[in-house]
């Protein structure tokens, strides 16, 4: 490790520190590299893990056999950060931001040893931490969360060791389901234990119904309205149990999948502008609001939601490495800007297919919206082609405009990316009427003659029409 | 089949009459009938074929044996759009318009009986005819085209008696790459002789180049920069080679995949106003122009191109259908339109995908546009994750607008329908840097970090920007 050079410093060349080697971290760096040479910008970045630029989304299909070894999550190693100019720190830990003095003061985990490090343009990309519950036997052997690979290899380790074939998943979010799946695919009688009324509660209770229905179809035992209040730990101090008000679930390993927070304790204590989601606040050029020379991206930043108006924390690599994109951009003296997010998610349980963008119906009253909803059943192809799958589209238009508000997908094979075309029309600010006449790919194994997206927005026409008289 | 009903007109009813029982026709009949009692508005259909609302695209897919009978290309029976109330008169054929008498003359194909039937509303959906080359050796047997169900059995019945194995299907575009599937699914060797210099003549030749060699992968011998000069017989009559300017090519069967053009002559001879493309002219509303009472859709009918502002053909069933939709609205009194196409289309060769839409280089050449390329390679999952699959991406933006002009994808699984994102800023008018921001579906599972078409659009934008200086 190369702490020389960073103190190095020629009289002109300016300095940009990054806190968090992931991927908006890791993404701001390269491409503020590739806009500028070593002579012209010094980039220093700290990470506190043992690794850089990994898919956390990633770690579910390693788990479950489908990724062959975690390696392959890695997208750039630290050594290939270093090798195009990166002065890239690896466990140490960024303990605290001076803003007024321009400088940062990072802490080598392993050597306790401590220093300040000015910088000229400063990135925070402090990532997410797991919500651990605040219970009992939280912490058991056994007991494991899935957001780093450290993580991963840990649950490998205990899935490898351990006799017992009863997992129980705690939260029925994306990576409570492909965490369920993950865990059938090795053998696993999985319990999901879930809060709410149906799984996946980014979506309404009754796409998430299709998720429930679906899911007991595979096997997997789904309890929902169901708040964990211990883990019940056996006499070697392992996890045995997973305990609700009702009712207690065998275990022989459980996994906590209950979401993430942004981790911006450095952030608050420094003075920065923390939103209602506890994310950092910045601008579309994601400058950290007041803030000439600090950039935030990735999951410690809320950001636009552009159908509701308003601030979301939305925790997603494919976000973070956008975010990254623009900072490095705008820290190397360029422009770009992340102008906000629909909502879109993708996800899928073995061969269910889960998607979702804009609002929900609870979103669209939150953010004062009255609207329409239309529900469909069609298939992923021609009916009469092979394997064509039945789906379910659910779509949200607001009352009198008729603009698209939501799409919810729930299917099977082709069923998921078709969400990319109401994202797409969410972002033009399209009506459902205006996508009825969308020019879609047809074909029929590909398609039926109407997508399934355009039978939806029919229906979502059709409503919008019969309520405007009101 | 009661001809009584149609005679029997009451004192207010109108009477709509349909030229042609596919697609568009009797989705124009549905509708309206959807939307008026049969004490409002009387329908009569004419067709002159066998079927009704069949799907002309499954064709290929029936013939390879994906689909494993004819009737299930059906999608509505002559008997199920009677029970609905439609006056449906099969193997007859419209022999005349006479607008100024708002009557039609037809003619019953079996007993050659003709009689003249008034109308208040017409609509024309006379479809398009398949081109066969005026060449010796057209007509013999062994020799089918593939428009109609009954050409598909024609030539499922050809396959099944002939012997040998050779096929030779002349042309390379849509038609011709599916049916070079579907023979090589019934275990023909197959030979595709293509007049352009690659196959896929909708995608600009260095994509069409992936197409080559793809096909040739799958074992198909692609034949380029060949006219087909005549086909030539045995002493028995039957087809036994195909001949070009240069070659021979031995066939058992051949398959003319030429292409099709709008059969309009019953229009032409009636006055109605025909476009550069042999296609009718319709207003938005698919009202032909300059006739208030007179509709038409579907294969016959030039559509606007919404990217290049000039009017197309595009014989495709998801666009009759879709005019169908908005003529029966209209003739009921009510109100849609089809603003028209941004030129989608999507086909496969076996595994391998093949999508576009928007402008060709030579497209956007002809239209007067200026622009820029950017060409990717990326994969349809995360790269670590199984049956990730590579896909090349080609991107068409104005030069200084940076607005999209059109893309073009060739690879597998997952490749084909991701041209909807495009399809959908196509419509919207995006530029591609506003595209880069675009917040599609992301998981492993379903796509890269950076979605393919993101990626192309990353490129293309900093290609404008290249160029914005010139």
């Amino acid at each position: 490790m190369s702490m020389s050079a960073a103190r190095d410093v020629s009289g002109t060349r300016e300095r940009l520190v990054v806190i968090g080697g992931d991927a908006a971290g890791m993404s701001a760096a390269s491409q503020a590299r590739r806009l500028k040479s070593p002579e012209e910008l010094e980039i220093v970045a700290f990470e506190r893990g043992h690794f850089t630029s990994f898919s956390a989304c990633g770690i579910p299909y390693w788990v479950g056999g489908d990724v062959p070894d975690r390696d392959r999550l890695i997208a750039r190693t630290a050594e290939e950060h270093r090798a195009r100019d990166i002065d890239l720190r690896m466990r140490t830990e960024v303990i605290r931001i001076d803003v007024a003095g321009g400088r940062v003061r990072a802490r080598d985990i392993d050597s306790g040893a401590e220093y300040w490090t000015s910088y000229d343009k400063l990135v925070i990309a402090t990532g997410a931490r797991p919500i651990r519950p605040d219970m009992p036997g939280a912490d058991a052997p056994g007991v494991h969360g899935v957001q780093t690979l450290d993580d991963g290899q840990a649950l490998i380790d205990t899935l490898t060791r351990t006799r017992g074939r009863r997992a129980v998943v705690v939260g029925a979010g994306y990576i409570g389901v492909e965490m369920a799946e993950a865990l059938i695919n090795r053998g696993y009688e999985v319990t999901v234990v879930n809060r709410g009324s149906e799984p996946m509660s980014t979506l309404d209770a009754d796409m998430g119904r299709l998720v429930h229905e679906a899911m007991e179809g595979l096997g997997i035992t789904m309890v929902n309205d169901a708040e964990v209040t211990k883990i019940l730990t056996g006499d070697d101090g392992r996890v045995r149990a997973v305990a609700t008000q009702d009712a207690e679930y065998p275990a022989d390993v459980v996994v906590l999948g209950i979401g993430v927070r942004p981790e911006t304790t450095l952030a608050r204590q420094a003075g920065l502008p923390i939103g209602d989601h506890d994310g950092l606040l910045t601008d579309l050029a994601m400058r950290v609001r007041g803030h000439e020379n600090i950039w935030a991206g990735g999951d410690c930043v809320e950001v636009l939601d552009l159908v509701s108006g308003r601030e979301r924390h939305i925790a997603l690599g494919t976000h973070a490495n956008k975010h990254g994109q623009v900072i490095g951009t705008n820290a190397a003296g360029g422009y770009a800007t992340f102008p906000g997010v629909v909502g879109t998610a993708v996800s899928k349980v073995c061969d269910l297919e889960i998607a979702r963008t804009g609002l929900r119906e609870k979103d669209a009253r939150r953010a004062g919206l009255q609207y329409v909803t239309a529900t469909i059943e069609s298939t992923s192809r021609a009916g009469y082609y092979p394997d064509s799958a039945l789906m379910t589209v659910k779509m949200l238009a607001e009352r009198r405009t008729g603009r698209l508000l939501g799409v919810q997908i729930v299917g099977r094979e082709g069923a998921g990316k078709r969400v990319d075309i109401a994202a797409v029309a969410l972002t033009a600010g399209m009506t459902v009427e205006q996508m009825v006449s969308l020019d879609l790919g047809y074909a029929p194994p590909f398609s039926p003659v109407w997508d399934p997206v355009l039978v939806a927005a029919r229906k979502a026409a059709k409503a919008v029409h019969a309520g405007t008289s009101q």
